[in-house]
């Protein structure tokens, strides 16, 4: 669009004041421009929003009743803080360059906001991405984890280790980003393509997860005495069925909506080519790739297990979504049913070596996020077509593109660093805050505790309360219907918090 | 948007070069278009893939609680199947002109997409119609119908069925289409208007629901001895308010979304009357005939039955909308008021009328689909005002409108035309495809096997477990609380798959 | 957008018709801006609604099971008996200007629209609102409200008092309005900044809820004979989060929408100042007054009970976002911080004089929706900043800002009036509405009904079945499992309403 004023004042020459009538057309373009692209992009954000909502269902759904308030509370939180400290300075390592390309330096606090390529759009779709790294790790660690525990790590995971991660890839000052600023030397002279976060957000939110999950051991009766696997069962495939559609729904404006925006040609002005179609290719590469992934899990399983099993398929599908993620923009359809295929055996592999280590995760996280975020990567670095990524990482004359379709394997190797580098990074600070948490007795819940759910332990309650315990308040149904908590009907504290039965 | 070159290059004289300056200024002008009206379109798209959730959780809630892991399968797979299959040929069977009226034959697995028409947002809104199809029918076999007779129907409806009707009604290129492409004769010298598929969607679901319901007969139980209707309720009406709402959220997509664009003038251009505001009277429209069908219903059934029935509402509600969604753009508001008054009514009287027959639609979706939607598309053709027609089916002079608003009756004897051609067609497609499922004993399951709840025999369990089955595990409250399944907790199968205990 | 002609032309002096070539172009841009901010407001409006859905799964979830039905019956009949009457009269009591300020008088039945201010976009859009406030006080008289009473004061709340509130203070007309129309004289020459509705919509909802409360009484078993409070819990806490996660979903829709328009400069064309950035603002200032809010009730609310308690979160989070919705748009992010804050020790503080004061409300809605949004007014008039309230409401050089800000005390002295006027119109109406109702023997249902539930009673169930009645259909756990309603099964009513167990 800066062009547009040069090119048209030629045109109108002739005009008395050629210059100004060209400047006047085109700033209108301008101001055009940014009310298209702030909306597409605060509806895309409003998207991403709403898989937190997503996350909170699938994990409420995947954990046993009485851990279910424990979560949910978990997620609200991963927002909320999220909110605060990604203001206070993730924003601010993630984007505020000029940097010295390992983490930002400027927007504390959205000072210097708005600017030409930082609206307030722009923080608050990158804060629903920030608080979604979270929320995966959250799934890995479910169900025997302590509050205090989790309100740590999450900050710390929110506020610094996922912003630096994104700092790296995402910004124009990153040292290993595609779309690094011009002048500067592209990694392998590539760069890493991680268009939505198979590696920034959904590698980085599994890893985390391996470790904490790794660190605190399997919840008591994951394994039997005889080292078999036995299901722990969540308590609602219901709302595992309503996370993973929310999650779907959400998904269009996690992976489109990494463009940012939409009013932009390629090529010649007046055409159907430009971002807007590419934008749209971007929400089809997404939806195969998780169909794919669906319906590979469900033949996959069946075999397996003798089951149509939904849950198995919710997650296949997710797994399929983790993978797409990555090349979702620079691939073409076809391309991702290969990626879903494949991402859906590498879930089923994964969960196998898993159940084999002893390694619990309620949510399948580490192993959905973390492998088939992996395996996205790889996709990527594959089958990554010239013309696209060209059209999406512009200025880069003869830049590398997907091994298999002839474009070299310098791409794959910058990929192959992404990988390290994340896994790397992960590992050398969750790994020892996890540990450290762990060491003060700050991670996990005693097995009592445990066994009586957290619910009623920590978070006042049991979450559901379908009956009246006193029979004369009740419905009529005094021996039939389904109790669920002694206490159902309490008298609310009042002055003496300390009689209170819970710490921490 | 075309003529604009044509327009502004002459008030440009004078300019050195007029004819290049207003082709540049109105290439701008033609890119701006392609940015809103992609977003517009994607976003809209987004909105109808959340029916797909509304449906799940519809679905859920309306059966019973044995059943729910396996219809939120189906619907799961609805979208994950149908996403394959749009893409593979149901896409190009729908819109792939130039066709010879009947079926399409382009844009094969989106072979030729991009072009001016079709960009990918039209096939990912065009995909998310599809599958709504599917998920229509299910509900009307729900709770009876093996789970490999659901993949069958719903891939041959989603893939062929469907498609061959969109293009019909839909295409520029379809032998019925109200806008149809300029040169080619036009049914009645009207065409159909169903705008966003009373027709094309919702009586396509619904007769192939009637059929495969007529098939299998009714559910165990749901008439007893004495032929008297039996009401098997929903296990959770929670579940059926929160896909109501969801439903009516993601209509907002499907109705006003049909027009596929709002950057677009009705007469010159600098006024207030263009598709921007006919889309928001469509929303308007659409808003008024649910409300009203709901408010209908309530006082209705409340005579009736002298209950205030919360599920009895959200199934007028819906039954207003899928009346309302064929001619929402072309008539008044006040209009829809009446629509949706009768559309109440009309839902009453075919649940009475299948209550009579022993009909047995879990959740009224052939009633309400079919029924509903039949009663739209005659309402359209007394109903739609000149005006709005013209405006939203442009380029015909005089062509016909509602026979209440002075239009004749030609439109009247087209639609009457769709409701018998819908009908035969899906009669002829869908009846003898279930037939023979049934013959080949891939219908229905096993009565034993619906006495004991899909969830159990197919789908590896119950989709609930609110407690935990060993004391040792569990929550305190041993004989009160609620547990469901015997094997909450169970050794996960590992390489024996032919011991699980379900087939197919 | 309008002198772009009257700007262009002389530049393109030399032009053979150079006012015509202006007038031209800017007709297209004039379109574009149509296109635009209705694209806008549509999905603004269409995320409000889904607000609904958020009230719906939060009550339910904040109600015992047995009046789940009947809860949901009354969102569900606020969207639509709204729908109605919001069409055909409060729209235009609303916003049917020109008016006497107090009231409107225009677009009954929507008559005259669209119009250059006025399309169906807007109608849509200020109907969401207008459901919403009659959905906060369904909160408040939850379970003990006859249904009859709920339809008579949600029509009168809909279709009079709430549109004559917003008629004064966002009407073009309205006495109070601090965007009154150019020429008319500004209240305390500063008008009322309530950009969202902390008053026009929650404090509305909320005292109406006060007074429905009072005149009820607390329901039974709130407190003891010892005169303590005893906790009714909710029966469901993954629906509660489920609604507060969709409400807050949906004030993206509520605050940000509330621009209505989104392409608009402030200043000249092309630079980044414009509507979209005040609208991401507005954004980020709802995210952060919620997150605030949140994390402050997280920790206030252990100090007092020692627990980490899921729902109270929830309930500060929306006591955040109610407060801040009356400045969003005129304040800074870190301004939002200091609303949220303060909002959720208001909410902590009425919450504790409710139960000294033996006052019961459900859901807390008089105290977070009148109590935090009395404080939101309070805080805008503090904290807004000159040029932000100059840029969304221009045209009045040296109008009042925020006192803190150095704006004097005059927005201040219009905040206090505002509040006092709503508090004193809607007691003035919905007071004597509920006492009259109270009189006449239709405002609370009998307490042998409050005791067995509304559900049974009313409205022909429990809204939940997990589990069949009869062993033959069981599903193999007869004793174990959880029935829930002894007449699962029951034969339907044919012909003999009468004889039907409830009555109204």
């Amino acid at each position: 669009m800066s062009s547009c004023s040069s090119d048209l004042a030629p045109l109108l020459g002739g005009v008395a004041n050629s210059s100004a009538a060209a400047s006047y057309i085109c700033d209108q373009f301008t101001d055009v421009g940014f009310a298209i692209d702030n909306t597409y992009l605060l509806f895309s954000a409003y998207l991403v929003f709403s898989m937190q909502l997503g996350f909170a269902m699938l994990c409420a759904g995947s954990v046993r009743a009485k851990n279910t308030m424990n979560i949910m509370l978990t997620n609200v939180i991963d927002a909320a803080a999220g909110g605060l400290f990604y203001y206070l300075f993730g924003f601010a390592f993630a984007f505020g360059g000029p940097s010295n390309g390992f983490i930002g330096k400027h927007f504390f606090g959205l000072k210097e906001v708005p600017q030409p390529s930082f609206d307030y759009s722009n923080f608050l779709y990158q804060w629903a991405f920030a608080i979604a790294a979270a929320g995966i790790t959250s799934g890995s660690i479910a169900e025997r984890t302590q509050f205090v525990a989790y309100l740590i790590y999450s900050s710390f995971l929110t506020g610094f280790v996922y912003p630096v991660v994104s700092h790296w890839f995402w910004s124009g000052d990153g040292w290993a980003a595609a779309g690094r600023n011009a002048g500067e030397s592209l990694l392998f002279k590539s760069g890493v393509i991680d268009f939505a976060g198979s590696g920034v957000v959904h590698m980085v939110g599994g890893i985390a997860g391996l470790w904490g999950a790794l660190i605190e051991g399997p919840r008591i009766g994951r394994f039997d005495h005889a080292g078999r696997s036995v299901a722990l069962r969540g308590h609602s495939a219901t709302l595992v069925v309503l996370g993973t559609f929310l999650l779907w729904f959400g998904w269009y404006g996690f992976n489109p909506g990494s463009f940012n925006t939409i009013f932009k040609t390629y090529g010649p002005s007046g055409s159907i080519h430009g971002q807007w179609s590419a934008v749209g290719r971007t929400a089809v590469t997404t939806t195969l790739a998780g169909c794919t992934a669906a319906l590979t899990t469900l033949f996959g399983k069946r075999l397996q297990t003798g089951h149509w099993n939904v849950v198995d398929v919710c997650n296949g599908l997710l797994g399929g979504f983790a993978a797409i993620t990555s090349g979702c923009s620079v691939v073409d359809p076809w391309a991702a049913l290969i990626c879903g295929f494949v991402s859906a055996w590498v879930l089923i592999g994964f969960n196998k070596l898993a159940a084999t280590l002893k390694f619990d995760d309620p949510l399948e996280a580490a192993q959905l996020h973390g492998g088939c975020g992996a395996w996205g990567i790889i996709f990527t670095a594959l089958f990554a077509r010239e013309k696209y990524v060209n059209e999406v990482y512009p200025g880069r004359q003869g830049r590398p593109y997907g091994l298999f379709m002839g474009g070299g394997g310098r791409l794959l190797a910058a990929h192959i660093v992404q990988i390290l580098v994340i896994t790397g990074w992960v590992s050398c600070t969750m790994g020892p805050l996890f540990f450290a948490l762990h060491k003060l007795g700050l991670l996990r819940i005693s097995s009592e505790d445990e066994m009586a759910g957290m619910d009623l332990t920590r978070h006042g309650g049991f979450a559901y309360v379908y009956h009246d315990e006193d029979p004369s308040l009740g419905d009529g149904s005094p021996s039939g219907g389904f109790m669920v908590k002694s206490s159902a009907v309490r008298v609310e504290p009042r002055t003496t918090p300390a009689a209170a039965t819970s710490q921490v």
